[in-house]
């Protein structure tokens, strides 16, 4: 059939502007960012990103979204806790420690503390799922009983948020396995079990 | 003797500015915050103040940081680790759950995300001295060995900084709580010692 289909030139247009936007992202940076250089880019009218989105800092967190997607939230389940976490976390770490990366989060970070709204989507769009996936984990291994398994899950992002903002030290895979080490004796329980 | 003197006079200034500057804080929030609210609350001119801070960000910074000093940033030492740091975190949370000084915190927070050098001095001024108080406090406790102790007091600041910024959660005592058992299962030694 050669029945144009909107619904699908749409969703072509909608993909071509996170894809541009992540490009643009990694070649210029956040604050240079503009709407008028992602719409050429994607090879869209400005007209069709303001359609959809109210301005750069809601592209961008879609865009973020969708890569977050791709790259898939599952934790791997070795049967060996310390080593999934360890992955995560490794990874996660690393993600801080990327100089593009770091500063298009912290300009969302920025703009999440001006706009309530936007604050609200990122934490339900990009951060909950990516907290769930830990808790995901951490529900097939043995802990102590009666732990909040919110508050392990912000052990382990929690120190590295902090780190991060406040530039307090060196964002490393060392740091990434102390942090996996601390929580890890945080959750085994006291005894050996039989 | 009657001969004015300017140091003095600049101390007693200084510290009107400061004081001020809190009382607005409570009163009428950051955002509404103006230095010639400041400059008339405390009787002194607009140039005085102009004079010692370049700008609003400045002025608050140094009354938080004069009320941490007044506060006493010593922790306590009964000798029970879980107990001092019960008291801590408990007040600290209490702070961060407490609207008006959530505001100044989260305004002070853009800005120095938008400035390296007040950032900077927030960290070495602000944090770092709180920070440093808890690590004087855990290297008279007996902990696993090998502990980076920056690391220990980050697990405790870390969540809940991260549950401020992001309002994943309460802010509670019972959070505080639950904060405070998790780290100290983390840096306790993993077997009785004799």
């Amino acid at each position: 059939m050669s029945v144009p289909d909107p619904a699908r030139r749409n969703e072509r247009s909608r993909r071509a502007i996170l894809e541009a936007t992540r490009a643009l992202l990694t070649e210029t940076g956040y604050a240079d960012l503009t709407i008028g250089a992602i719409a050429a880019r994607a090879g869209v009218g400005k007209q069709t990103i303001y359609r959809w989105w109210n301005g750069k800092g809601a592209v961008v967190l879609d865009a973020m979204v969708e890569a977050a997607e791709n790259a898939g939230r599952e934790l791997p389940d070795t049967g060996d806790l310390r080593t999934d976490l360890l992955l995560v976390m490794r990874a996660t770490v690393a993600e801080f420690a990327d100089p593009a990366l770091s500063e298009t989060t912290r300009a969302i970070t920025v703009e999440t503390l001006l706009d309530e709204e936007l604050a609200a989507q990122v934490r339900d769009r990009l951060l909950r799922p990516q907290l769930d996936a830990v808790k995901k984990r951490l529900r097939t291994a043995r802990l102590r009983p009666g732990l909040d398994l919110d508050q392990v899950v912000e052990l382990l992002f929690g120190p590295l948020y902090h780190r991060w903002m406040l530039r307090t030290g060196p964002l490393t895979d060392d740091y990434a396995d102390g942090l996996v080490d601390l929580a890890i004796a945080a959750v085994t329980p006291a005894w050996p079990q039989p």
